[in-house]
Parts: C-alpha cells; sequence; structure tokens
C-alpha cells in the first residue's frame, strides 16, 4: 500500500552571523526555540562543538528529527527538518531559522519520504 | 565562493523485516556497524524507543550525521546520511543496510549541500 510517512526539508543557509554559529549555546537555544515554535515535541537533544570552529546538533521529535551543522568560517549552515506530521509548518520553521542564524539567503530542497518506488 | 560541504544521500527501505526494526539494540548495531565499516567517526550515539512501535536514532560523526526512524507495521525504514568527507563511500553503507534491514527494495536521493544558489 502506498503511503507518505513524513516530509522533509533540507535546507542550506548563506552568509550566516558567524558569531552566532560558532556558539553551541547560541545554536542549541535556536534549534530549540524553532522547534518548539512549530508545534514539534522535543525527546532529546544532543549538541557538539568542533575545533577550532563550528557546532553539529540534533534534536530527535517525536515527529522524526532536526539537525544542524554550521561552518563558521563560510558562514553556512546546513539544517535538515524531517517530521512525520504533515500539519508541522516548516515553511514557518525555515524563516525563523532565517532570522535567528541572520543568514542573508538560503535555498530549500523539499521531499517527500514514502514507500512509492 | 562556491563550495559544496558535504554529500547527502536520503535512503527510504521498503519491506524490511519487522522484528528488526522494532528493536532499539539491534538498530542501534546496525547504525554503529554501518558508519564504522564506512569509515566514519562516531561522536555520540543517541536512540529512542516509541510505543508501541518502531525506533528513532541519531548518530553525530564527525564527517556530519547519519539518522534513521523505523514504521513497523508498514516494514519501511528512513534512513539520511549526510558526510562532509566526500570520499567516504555511501553506496556501500547503501548496500549494508539493505542486507542488514532486509530489505525489499529501496529508493535513494542523493544531494549536494553546497552555497550554490
Amino acid at each position: 500500500m502506498i503511503k507518505t510517512f513524513g516530509k522533509h526539508y533540507i535546507v542550506d543557509y548563506i552568509g550566516c552571523n558567524k558569531d552566532i554559529i560558532n556558539s553551541i549555546d547560541d545554536i542549541e537555544e535556536i534549534m530549540i526555540s524553532v522547534a518548539k515554535q512549530v508545534n514539534t515535541t522535543i525527546i532529546s537533544s544532543n549538541f557538539n562543538q568542533f575545533y577550532p570552529y563550528g557546532v553539529s546538533g540534533v534534536l530527535i521529535i517525536s515527529e522524526s528529527h532536526f539537525t544542524i551543522h554550521t561552518w563558521v568560517d563560510e558562514g553556512f549552515v546546513a539544517i535538515d527538518m524531517f517530521v512525520c506530521d504533515l500539519d508541522i509548518d516548516l515553511d514557518k520553521a525555515v524563516e525563523l531559522f532565517k532570522q535567528k542564524l541572520q543568514a542573508k539567503n538560503y535555498k530549500i530542497k523539499k521531499i517527500m519520504r514514502d514507500n512509492i518506488l
């Protein structure tokens, strides 16, 4: 039986604020804040600071996951949002991240996760 | 300056073994095993059992992340592999997951993470 299991937004942000995206505290706060503002339920939060620069982090949410990786020198941030609840407003989340990362621009790929071959 | 930050494989597996994909222990072992077999460096491992069915999990690796979500009733598994080291053999990982999940079939989307608008 054909079924859709979730929607997945793959977002690359360009020209982000380098101080923000090198701060594990800022990045974790931003991820949790956006996840809550779009009404996901956070199960676990796991962030890691890389040296000399950069942060990686993951939220496992009831609805699947949010991930983030930052490249400080280049002002680049890669975010994934995968949610099994199709009503969650990921377009709102994309704009919230743009504001909070102070990104100049971004691009999105939107993918459905399904069993259609 | 145009730059590629990583490659990202989005893989949906169909017809998986339901006992395996409902076992948090099996899923964590499979994820760690495949990540090691393709020479990534695991930084953290975080898995969660859902009730009545299903497992979600994330590996943060030095090279970015692996994630997995399973839908047991449907035999469906969604895996993401995002690596900043382009030499990592994700095609090998795709086949290893197919074997270990005993999947009948799968589909892949391959995406480059870059700052090209």
